[in-house]
C-alpha cells in the first residue's frame, strides 16, 4: 500500500505538470488531468504492466485516454514514468511545433501512447479492439504469452457519442472482462453542468449492454484500488464509475466548466499551490516524488523480463509465428499465393461481381496469413467477407477468426483501429460504401496513425439498383480520395480485386478501403501479368500510341471504357483506356509514368459511376465527364446506367461532339 | 373496438400486399411489413390522426418508418388509406424507375411519407426533431394549434447504431412525452439471429435514457392498442418493446433472416396464402377489406376541420405568424435587416473571427426571425451559435430557442432534420468543421431530401491551431462539396458571413454548411454593395483585366491571396484575385459567368488551407495550388501556416517561378 500523503503528493504531480504546461501553452485542458490525477496515479503505480524501457512490450498492458482533450494526464505520466520519449523539455512545450506532445496524444509521436484520442468515443472503442486482440491472441497462442488488461479513462463526451453505445454493446456482448473503463464522472461539459444536455442513468445504460459496474469517489485512492482488484475479477467488461472534480484543486474553477479547456490564469494558478500545499516552481517536481514515480515505472521489469523467458522457452514454430505477427510482417507464401490465383484467374476469365471477387481472394489470404481477423456489420452475406477459414468469434469462444460487429459502422471501424494498434492482427471488415459515412472518423483516424485496417466496401455505386438514393454512393469515392494517407481501391475485375488486396495487406502504415460491385463484371485483365498492375494506380488497360481520345475509368465502368473504346475505333479514332485502381498510388509514381499515364490526347474522357470530383486531374477541366452528378435512383442497375447516362452510347456521342468542335475549332 | 378477425383481415392485407410487391420486384424486404402490421394497423386505425385528403395539415400525428427497409409497410398504408399518390400501380412498381414507390421510403415522392430512411437510425432521430418542434410550436402557437404525437417504428438495427443513443437520451432528457417508439423486437438481423452480435436490454437501456417502456406481444392488437393509451398518458418518452416474429405468416421462412431481405419465393408465397386463409391473387384486397381501410383513413376528417376552425378563430397576428411558419416563407424585414447590417459592417470594416462575425449576423437574424432554432453540440461559446434572443430551452420550458445537443453530432443534425421536415422551425447548429464526419450520413439525407437546415461549421483549418490535427479539417470542405444539393459556404470576412447566412436562410430547398474560422480576419470586403455577392458563389474582389495572374481563394486564405497579390503586382504582374464562397452556387451561374470568372490568365492560382480536390475545376490540372496535402500539426496557428507553407511569400514564390518557366517556354 502506498501510504496516502505519498499518493497525494504523487498525484498533484501529475496536476501541476498538467495545469502549468497548459498555462505556458496559452491553451489546453487542465480540468481533465486534475480530476482524473488520483485515478491514474493508482492505475499507473499499483495496477498497470507496462515497462518504460520497453515500451512496445506486447504483453504490457494498455492504457487509452479516450477524453484525449486531457492529453496532459498521458505526457506527466509518460515524464514522470520515465519514458524516454516525453522529457520535461517536451512537457514545457506543449502544443509547440516540432514536439511529440500535441494538443491530442498522437499515436506515434511517443512511446506509451497506444492510440489517437480526442474526436470524442473513439478511445473507448479503440480498446475494444485492443482487448478483441488480446483475447484473440491469448487463444492463439496461450495465456503464457499474452494475458492484460485493457485500461480506458473516458469522459461524459466519450459517454454521449454514440459510437460510445456500439462500442459498449460489442464488449459487452463478447464479455471482453479484461476491458476496465473508468468514468471521469465530473458532471461538466464545455457548455457547463452535464444536466443541461443529459440526465443519461450511465451505470444503468453499462448494466443494460451487460457490464459490470462499481460506483466510487473518484479521489479516494483505496477506493479505486478496491474497485480494480474487483474489475480484475469480474466476467464481463467492468465501468468504474468514479464521482471526481474537474479542476481538483482550483479554489475557484474547480468544478465548473471553466476548469475545462483553458489555462487557469496566474491567479487561480497560485491558488491551486497554496491549496494542494506545492510550494514548488511551474514544471518543478521535487525528486522525493520524481523518484517515487520513476520506481514505479520499474514496476514490471520483473515481469517483462519473465513474459521474455516465456517466449524464449515457447515451442519454436509458436514462437517464430507470435514474433512474425506481432511485428507486422507478412508470411512467407503470401505472394506466392497471390501469383498463383492470378495465374488462375487469367484462365478462367470469371464474369462476376467484386465483391464476390474479393471473396475469393480471400479465400486464398485467409488460408496464408492466418493474422488476419475479418467481419462486417451486419451484411455478411453481402459484403462476402466471410470465408471457410474464418468461422465466427462468439463470446465463448474465441477460436474463431470473424466478428458479427452488428449493424454498428462505426464501433466497427474504431474496434479494427485498436486491433491494428494492439498488433498481432490484421483486421478487415465488410460494410456498403455508403456506409463509410457512419464510421468517417475512426477511418480518418487510422489515416492519422497510419496503420493497416482494411474496410471492404461493397455496393459501390447505383449499380446497387433497387435499394435507390439512400444506399447508392455517388458522393463517397471523392470523399475518401479527399482524405489524406488512406488508400482508396476501385478495382474493374477479379484479377484488379486480388491485386489490390495484396496492396493493401502490404500497406503496413495506411488503411485501405476496397470499393466492389454487387452486379456482375466481366474480366478485363485477360491475360496473366507478373507485376501488380494495380501498384501503379492507373495503368494502360487498352493502350495506343498518339491516341486521338484517351479513357480514364475505374470498377464496374472499366468495362464501359472498353465498349466505348470500340465503339470509337470504329468511327476511326484511335482510343486507349486507362484502368484506374487508385488515385492514391498514381500519385506516387513517378513524373514521368504520370505525364505518360495522363498523356496528350486531344480528348479526354472519365467514365465513374460517382462524380466529378478529383476526375480533373485527369481530365482537365475541360474533358469529359461520364458520370453522376445527382443521387442515384431506385430501379434495377441496368436501367438506372440508363438513366443517367453512363453507357459506352453516352461516352461515344460526347466524344464524337467534342472530336467535331475540335475539327471546327482547327478549320 | 375493431373486431380480432377485421383487423387480422386488415393487418394481412399489408402483409400480402408488401410479400406481392417485393415477389414482383424481385427484391426487397418482406420480413419486416409481415412482423409489424399488426402494429402498424391498430396504429393506424385507432389512434393515429391524419388525413389522407388533407395529407399537410400541420397538427396530424407524424409516422416515421425508421426501419425503412420495410418500406413496403408506409406504402401499403398509404394505399389502403386512400391517399391518392400511392395507387396500385405504384405498389405493383415498387422499386422500379420513375415511381413513388422506391426501395426506401423517400419524403417529397408521396405524401404521407414524413421522411427518408434506410440508412438505419435516423428516423428515430429524426422523429425525436419532429418531437421537439410540436413541443416547441405548442409552446409559442398553443395546444389548439400545435397538439400531436409522434410515432416510430424502429428495428434493431436502429437501435444497435449509435445515433440511437444519442437520440433516445436526448428525447429521455427532454421529456418529449409525445414521443412514442415501436421497437420491432423480433430477434433477427440480416446475418441471422440477433444473439449473434448483441446481447443489449434494451429495455433497461431505454430507461436508463428516461424514458416509460413497455413490453408487449407485437402480435395481439389488444395489447398493442393498451400499451398506445398508457403510453399517451406518460410523462417521459415511451418505448413499447414489441414482440414480433418477422416474415408473420411465412411457413418456413418466418421468424428466421430468409425473411428478412429477399422475396419470399412462389412456393413459400402459396404457404403464406393458405396459412393465413387468404385465397385471393397477388394485390388482390378483398374490396370488404380495403372498405375498412378507407374508412380507417377518414377517421380524422372531423378532427383536422375542428382544427381548421381552431386556426380561424385565433388571434389574426397569431395566425398569420402560424400560417406564414409553416409555409416556410422568411419574414417580411429580413433582407432589410440584412441590408442594414452590411452597411454598418461596410463602416465598420471589422477584423474579426468568422465564427464571430457569424454570430454578430445571428444576432440580427434571430431579431426578426422568430422561427430560428439555435443550437450546439456543446461547443456553445466555441461555436458562437446562441445569441440574446435564444435563452436555452430546457426540459420543462420550451419557451427558449436554444438547444444543447449535448456532445452529440450525430443525433443533433438528425434531430434537425426531423425539425425542418415537421415545418414552422428553421434549425441550425454549431459543431467544429472536423465533426461534420460525426453527422455525416444525417447532413446527407437533408441534401437528398432537400430541407433547410443549417450547420454551422467553425474552426474550419489549421487556423484552429493548437489543437492539432485531430481537430483541423484538411479533407473536409472538398468531401462536403462532393455531395449534391448540400450548400457549402466558406465566407472571408463578416460581410461575406452575412451574406452566406442570408443565403443559407433563403435555401428552402436545400441543407447548408457554413465554415468558420477561429482566428481573426480583416475585411476584405470594405465598400457597402446591396447585391449579395456570395450568391455568385464567385466573384472578383480584386478585379484587373487581362490579368496575368488569377488567384482563387476562399474564408481565411482570401486575406492571404489579397496580400500575394500586392507582391505580385509590386513585381510587375496584373494580378486579380476572386474570392470563392460557395463551389454550388458558381456552378449555378451562366455560362458566360463562369467563363469570365475563370478567365484566361496564364497562371492560376488557389489558395485554401484543405486539399487540392475540386481546386482543378478552377485552375486547371496546371494550375498552383497553395494549400494541404497532409494532416495538420498542433502548434499556433501562424506557424502552421508558415509549416504548411500556406503564405502570400509561398504563393508569390510559385507564381513568379511559374511565370519564369512559361517565359522560358515562350523563348
Amino acid at each position: 500500500m502506498i501510504p496516502r500523503e505519498k499518493h497525494d503528493r504523487m498525484a498533484n504531480a501529475i496536476r501541476f505538470l498538467s495545469m502549468d504546461a497548459v498555462e505556458k501553452a496559452k491553451s489546453g485542458h487542465p480540468g481533465l488531468p486534475m480530476g482524473a490525477a488520483d485515478i491514474a496515479t493508482v492505475l499507473f503505480t499499483r495496477f498497470m504492466t507496462f515497462d518504460p524501457k520497453s515500451p512496445d512490450w506486447p504483453n504490457r498492458d494498455r492504457f487509452v485516454l479516450s477524453a484525449g482533450h486531457g492529453s496532459m494526464l498521458i505526457y506527466s505520466l509518460l515524464y514522470l514514468l520515465g519514458y524516454e520519449d516525453i522529457t520535461l523539455e517536451e512537457i514545457k512545450n506543449f502544443r509547440q511545433l516540432g514536439y511529440k506532445t500535441a494538443g491530442h496524444p498522437e499515436y506515434g509521436h511517443a512511446a506509451g501512447i497506444e492510440t489517437t484520442t480526442g474526436p470524442l468515443g473513439q478511445g473507448l472503442a479503440n480498446a475494444v479492439g485492443m482487448a478483441i486482440a488480446e483475447r484473440k491472441l491469448a487463444d492463439e497462442f496461450g495465456s503464457d504469452l499474452m494475458d492484460h488488461h485493457t485500461y480506458v479513462l473516458a469522459g461524459d463526451g466519450c459517454l454521449m457519442e454514440g459510437i460510445s453505445q456500439e462500442a459498449i454493446a460489442l464488449a459487452g456482448h463478447l464479455k471482453l472482462n479484461k476491458l476496465i473503463v473508468f468514468w471521469d464522472d465530473n458532471d461538466i461539459s464545455i457548455d457547463g453542468a452535464i444536466s443541461l444536455s443529459d440526465s443519461t442513468d450511465q451505470v444503468t445504460r453499462f448494466e443494460a449492454s451487460g457490464w459490470n459496474t462499481i460506483s466510487i469517489d473518484g479521489h479516494d485512492p483505496d477506493a479505486i484500488a478496491e474497485a480494480i482488484e474487483r474489475a480484475k475479477t469480474s466476467d464481463r467488461p467492468t465501468m468504474i464509475a468514479c464521482k471526481t472534480t474537474i479542476g481538483y484543486g482550483a479554489p475557484t474553477k474547480a468544478g465548473t466548466a471553466k476548469a475545462h479547456g483553458s489555462p487557469l490564469g496566474a491567479e487561480e494558478i497560485e491558488g491551486v499551490r497554496a491549496k494542494l500545499d506545492w510550494p514548488h516552481e511551474a514544471f518543478d517536481v521535487p525528486s522525493d516524488v520524481l523518484d517515487c514515480w520513476r520506481l514505479a515505472g520499474l514496476r514490471s521489469t520483473k515481469e517483462r523480463k519473465a513474459w521474455e523467458e516465456k517466449v524464449e522457452q515457447a515451442d519454436a514454430g509458436q514462437r517464430a509465428a507470435f514474433v512474425r505477427r506481432m511485428s507486422g510482417e507478412l508470411p512467407g507464401g503470401f505472394d506466392s499465393a497471390i501469383d498463383e490465383y492470378k495465374k488462375k484467374l487469367a484462365e478462367d476469365k470469371p464474369t462476376v461481381a467484386t465483391r464476390k471477387a474479393s471473396e475469393a481472394a480471400l479465400n486464398v489470404i485467409n488460408g496464408v496469413v492466418p493474422e488476419t481477423l475479418g467481419g462486417s456489420a451486419d451484411l455478411t452475406g453481402s459484403n462476402n467477407t466471410k470465408t471457410e477459414h474464418t468461422p465466427a468469434i462468439t463470446p465463448d469462444d474465441f477460436s474463431g477468426r470473424y466478428i458479427h460487429y452488428g449493424i454498428r459502422e462505426h464501433g466497427m471501424a474504431a474496434a479494427m483501429n485498436g486491433i491494428a494498434l494492439h498488433g498481432g492482427l490484421i483486421p478487415y471488415s465488410g460494410g456498403f460504401l455508403i456506409f463509410s459515412d457512419y464510421c468517417r472518423p475512426s477511418i480518418r483516424l487510422a489515416a492519422l496513425m497510419g496503420i493497416r485496417v482494411i474496410h471492404v466496401l461493397t455496393h459501390d455505386s447505383i449499380g446497387l439498383g433497387e435499394d435507390g438514393p439512400t444506399h447508392q454512393p455517388v458522393e463517397h469515392l471523392a470523399s475518401l480520395r479527399a482524405m489524406p494517407n488512406l488508400l482508396v481501391f476501385r478495382p474493374a475485375d477479379a484479377t484488379e480485386t486480388a491485386e489490390c488486396w495484396q496492396l493493401a495487406l502490404e500497406s503496413e502504415a495506411r488503411p485501405s478501403g476496397i470499393a466492389l460491385t454487387r452486379q456482375n463484371l466481366p474480366a478485363v485483365r485477360t491475360s496473366y501479368i507478373e507485376e501488380n498492375m494495380c501498384a501503379f494506380g492507373a495503368y494502360d488497360i487498352a493502350p495506343a500510341s498518339d491516341a486521338d481520345v484517351t479513357i480514364f475509368a475505374s470498377g464496374s465502368e472499366v468495362e464501359i471504357a472498353l465498349e466505348a473504346r470500340e465503339k470509337i475505333e470504329a468511327a476511326g479514332h484511335t482510343t486507349r483506356v486507362v484502368s484506374v485502381p487508385s488515385f492514391e498510388l498514381f500519385e506516387e509514381q513517378t513524373e514521368e509514368y504520370k505525364e505518360a499515364i495522363l498523356g496528350n490526347s486531344p480528348v479526354k474522357v472519365a467514365i465513374e459511376a460517382g462524380v466529378r470530383q478529383g476526375w480533373d486531374r485527369f481530365i482537365g477541366n475541360d474533358g469529359i465527364f461520364v458520370g453522376m452528378s445527382s443521387f442515384g435512383a431506385s430501379a434495377p442497375y441496368k436501367e438506372l446506367y440508363g438513366h443517367f447516362g453512363i453507357t459506352a452510347d453516352a461516352a461515344f456521342e460526347a466524344v464524337e461532339a467534342k472530336l467535331e468542335s475540335l475539327a471546327g475549332d482547327a478549320a
